[in-house]
């Protein structure tokens, strides 16, 4: 299967799990969440290079996967991708490079599906 | 083989390794480290509580899981671990969630046992 | 001027002037902030040294000041604080130690207050 | 002395005595910072807004001031400001709120000078 | 596969990749990093036990491998290793356990190859 | 007062009100720290070395100025002081900047020292 796939199946299925918990703070945050990266002052792709570079200095792969996949969504070049994986690195410094290499990968798989 | 029981053979023996060296350091902060959460001023539970929501937000899927482990010993109630997540999730952010979503499943796992 | 008061007085103007903005985002978040630590399956007390410790392990000054407010609020006592102390020592590593010495001298600031 | 005069004249201070050490990797360093944030795939605007958010999340206050100010000369709106703060603190948590709290008062001084 | 063999061929498999999407300052800093490693006034077995620590309290699992693997190149010891990864552990805290762990695999590894 | 007397003699004396209330764990992890930095296979200046790389790193302003002033002590040099800030800003980022700015202007206090 896909990373692509993988990523989005396990986190679906995951996420239903915790919603279905029902703890109030949690549900709001997932909600609040989504609102966070609609379209405002800034556009919906500059909030999603922004989660993506949150995402990549904090070094947490499944956010990485998770905006990439918005990122790729919103039409975002493979070359405004790499400006913000350099950011990233400069800002995080060379500990982001590993997760660099696993974002240039899924970002190749987002590229190669049909 | 269950995620519990591998997670607990690979700690057990590669900490037995780490302790075979004879690093006088490394064994002694072992030793500290279970000494940090016995019964004290503040009960086990309490203390487990700690040092789960202080590996979530550190976001160490291992601790998180040895943690997790220890609190289901100490009859914390689904309930209780949630509004532990709650905290966590808060405090460290949406960058926490893919570690609840594992953290959520290894619950289930030790729900699961006999 | 205490640092207690100092602290409060910082904190709470600012907070206004964020809230004052009117960004949903933030104002919902302050909002989840507050639920997280009311009272639920976990007592208050218990959520505030979860607050604590989560802050101390993430090294915020700040975050760690509020929580002992709150902890010295809900009557917790100087021997619990430090066994919190030391769960966030042991997890989070010397690194810890420097916020460490700041709360010992912002919670004597607490119990020295009439 | 204002914090924003205060903050620039120490950072220039140090900057050229670390380069005046003359490590080679450290200038060069210094060298790949300045590149990074220049007009390219992405405009100046949104590579500042990913150096503040990074900042951010990392919770580096003199990194956060340092991209309010090329933000502010960038004519960054406050709307679009408070929308990255929104994404950082929703992506960092809650322990981002004190940062954001001094990153205001920042922003509100760039915003009186003459 | 090996570990020590898997890891380097995914890495020099992406950081290819990386390379040739021709970003300048990904490229600079690929170059840079390489040079922040050689002789200088410090020797190389040094700066290589710097990165391995700063990988461990980081707690990026593939840079302490990389490090693991220039160590092992370098002829540092066993003994030297593990009073490094003590260092990590005093001051990263018990979260670096874990790394620790995959750490003293990896050594193994690196030491029974032909 | 200068820097580094203020430095040792706050550290120095929150440091007694930790130990003295009595917190075994807390007690025993200051006594582990003090023996991490003993002469052992690798020398006192190596792991002083490595305690600064892991500070700076982890971005500890304290932490970064007691081991700036053990590295002092153990006479090294401000070219091998140096040679540690690159790897610390090549492995941690130009996050690490500011704290490398603050790091020299306590090392240029320790060299005016009489």
């Amino acid at each position: 299967m896909s990373q692509v796939k993988e990523f989005n199946d396990y986190r679906e299925k995951m996420n239903d799990k915790i919603l279905s918990a029902d703890n109030l703070v949690l549900k709001r945050l997932f909600n609040l969440d989504t609102n966070t990266y609609q379209e405002g002052a800034l556009p919906v792709k500059t909030k999603e290079l922004l989660g993506l570079v949150a995402s990549m200095v904090l070094r947490c792969d499944d956010c990485i996967k998770y905006h990439l996949g918005k990122c790729y969504e919103c039409g975002v070049s493979k070359e405004e991708i790499f400006e913000t994986f350099a950011v990233a690195n400069i800002v995080g410094g060379t500990i982001v490079i590993p997760h660099t290499r696993r974002a240039v990968e899924y970002w190749e798989e987002l590229e190669s599906q049909v």
